[in-house]
């Protein structure tokens, strides 16, 4: 019930989480990030049960996050590997936002476990609201427009 | 015993999401940030019952993301406002990144609920991987560097 509510919620932030929001899902789609792709990798770094990493796998699948392909090794029996699809690649920036947000205010004392470069300089990157020209924007300095608000106040007017 | 391995965690995903995880603990931080400070305007717009709007409040205010201000109006007891600190401020790259991504990827038919303007230019911002330069990088190009993983390897050489 709570989760159809927030599905069907206003707010894409509600919606998001209505996804996203189970304990370890975020860390499965950091994980496939990384570059695994196996359950059995998965559930070696995550530590997870076989029970709620195969539910976790199967609501990313289901939305969009995550494809499953088929792959065989001789003499075994057919098993998956997981991809991130475009949608799940977008979850990059979401993903670097909590890990960025982490290291700042839960910092460990040995420092950050990752850390983020880009690929075409070697520059560290970090997230941030930036405008339509690539100029990055404080968080400060962002106003929150809400639309529908406008709408409805709109219509009373009117 | 989850939590407790998540805060304890290596990675600063899994630290952030112990302590923000919890459903409806980002849409209370979503709420502030749009300029909700009182119980009863929390509960209102997010439909909240009042004991599941206590104890994520109270989460926030021991985690250092909200702090808690009295105020009394004639004739009635103290009664408690809800202010963001500087640490819950910076949670707007997150909320903003979430929102972001369900606007591209869950929408609603009608567009998005809210936008994000440059207080300064009024230009729509969004959130996005940037340089030491200010300059964006898309997220396919941004490379994950696992830190702790470098240090074993070097251990291990060593």
């Amino acid at each position: 019930m709570a989760i159809r509510r927030l599905r069907d919620s206003s707010c894409s932030v509600a919606r998001s989480l209505s996804l996203l929001g189970e304990r370890w899902t975020l860390l499965v789609v950091r994980e496939a990030l990384t570059g695994t792709t196996r359950f059995e990798t998965f559930r070696e770094h995550l530590g997870l049960t076989a029970d709620v990493l195969s539910d976790r796998l199967a609501t990313l699948v289901e939305g969009g996050i995550l494809r499953r392909e088929a792959y065989q090794e001789p003499g075994r029996r057919t098993q998956y590997e997981y991809f991130l699809t475009e949608t799940g690649r977008e979850l990059h920036v979401v993903i670097g936002a909590l890990q960025q947000w982490g290291d700042t205010n839960l910092p460990r004392p040995e420092g950050p476990s990752t850390l983020r470069r880009s690929e075409l300089t070697d520059a560290p990157v970090r997230v941030a609201f930036v405008d339509p020209e690539g100029r990055e924007v404080h968080h400060d300095r962002v106003d929150i427009i809400d639309v529908d608000g406008v709408d409805e106040r709109a219509q009373q007017a009117g």
